[in-house]
């Protein structure tokens, strides 16, 4: 059995890699730039260069390498397709069979980055020990990854999981980035916490120290965790968006566990405090007791699930 | 390979079964009474007995026989195990193991009916062709079952699939049978159409056929096929709620197809005209294209499903 394994994560900024061990030990890892000129035309050149260049730096022969696992921003279908990845400048890719022709024939596996930071997160961060786990991350969007049985839940066209764009909300004047309104991201999302906040501050005459300064979910949170009323007020509605959301995926996929990421979850385990009440209330009984966990990997579940998907 | 399968789905007033060739042809298939007394002890004992007849009858050899596959209306978890299936009686079940030491070790598969019925509709119904579906029954409840990659999602505890009860209204005050408020099949089951009908018959004033006789939700949908203005209000109420419900479940799973089912599909291709407008308003954009079919199996959905579980 092959050693080793990297592990890719594609973003629109810059590209992290991960060299691991076959039992996910993480031996090393890097980024590059992502270069989105050209149509992104050199985006998998510089991911094969760099990948050569570690191998000749560490001395690791190529049959010595399992393969590479790669994530990116876009619907990735079962065949390892993507397609339309916007913030890479891609239409569509066969990422498989690109990156694995650019390094003679190596196997390459791709995944759409939430679903694959989702494995990630099962495999070495706050899903450990679960096969069926659905991953929230509340950034500067809504994402989210499905995990059944141990493997992802492509769907159909590459967009299972988009559980940032379900409808919560008939009132809503304001749209998505999707195009459509009401969805989950605009309330659950560290813009969408914000974009409460700031409504609520105009709406209410109540004091709160959101008032001074630059409003984000940062400030509601730490005001929330300082007892200001008119933060709990916020991260109320938050929650309840969010667990009444949460509640109708558990009916649906009946997953053993949430694990809760991104930007918004370094608020901690007070999140939990406001989403569990909608939760509870309002789903099904058979799922009652589905856990909900912080995500733990960070930046980095992109990277571990990448390599897990080579592994599996 | 075995030339013959047995499909069996468990009512909670007749236990359906069916023969089977290997290719999905239906031999014979034939009922027996579902005996809840006694806390349901009789039903697999009478099931296997009624197996050994038909065996007896047709000279059909064990040996020749892949298996039988039991459809029940219960949580029914990955191992077969049926956790309280209050019509029939039973608290926690092994359905494979009971039926299959019953049977001198043929082998059994178990599931929940509605998941199984699902598979029903893929195989030989009106999901033939996709592998990535949602079956949705609208009878005197809302059912559902989801077909992953063309095997049932079991979900963690067995109640993957309950779309039923994802909460969809926050200002309802008659409670659901599950026991929380505000549940879809409180509004797209049978039940839930006349609810909707008979609200309206007493908020408005308006004249409408449906103020005669007893309303129902096939009356309901005569009255639109005939243009009654009223029923038209109703049926766009339950086509709000459904098709938005729809649009959630397709952003989650991204399947291929609705397949939709039930006593309350009889109405036919009409209710897409309702359920389509809610749903291609709010679904995710990369889920836009998901299409909607009707069941064609009817009942017998249960026993086709249950066969393919075990020809699989």
């Amino acid at each position: 059995m092959a050693e080793y394994v990297f592990g890719v994560d594609i973003g629109g900024t810059t590209v992290k890699l991960g060299l691991f061990d076959n039992s996910g030990n993480v031996l090393d890892k890097w980024e590059i730039p992502t270069r989105t000129d050209n149509g992104g035309t050199n985006i998998l050149p510089d991911i094969a260069q760099s990948i050569q260049d570690k191998m000749s730096e560490k001395n690791i022969d190529k049959d010595n390498v399992a393969g590479v696992g790669v994530g990116a921003p876009g619907p990735v279908d079962g065949a390892g397709i993507i397609h339309k990845a916007v913030n890479l400048g891609w239409d569509e890719m066969n990422l498989k069979q690109e990156l694995s022709s650019l390094l003679s024939g190596m196997r390459v596996e791709g995944g759409n980055d939430a679903n694959v930071a989702a494995l990630g997160e099962m495999w070495k961060g706050g899903g450990q020990g679960y096969g069926n786990l659905v991953a929230v991350t509340l950034g500067t969007g809504v994402g989210g990854g499905i995990i059944i049985n141990g493997k992802i839940m492509t769907g159909a066209t590459g967009s299972g999981g988009e559980i940032g764009h379900i409808h919560v909300e008939d009132e809503e004047s304001e749209a998505c980035g999707c195009g459509n309104y009401g969805c989950l991201e605009e309330y659950a999302s560290a813009t969408g916490i914000t974009r409460l906040a700031n409504r609520k501050l105009q709406a209410s005459d109540k004091d709160s120290v959101l008032r001074q300064g630059e409003v984000s979910a940062k400030t509601v949170f730490d005001a929330v965790k300082a007892g200001d009323e008119l933060a709990i007020e916020v991260a109320q509605q938050f929650g309840d968006y969010l667990g009444k959301g949460l509640a109708v995926i558990a009916g649906v996929i009946n997953p053993e566990i949430f694990v809760i990421g991104g930007g918004v979850s370094k608020a901690g385990e007070v999140l939990f405090d406001y989403i569990r009440p909608a939760f509870d209330k309002t789903v099904f009984h058979g799922c009652k007791d589905t856990k909900f966990s912080l995500a733990t990997l960070g930046n980095d579940a992109g990277i571990y699930g990448a390599a897990k998907m080579v592994l599996d």
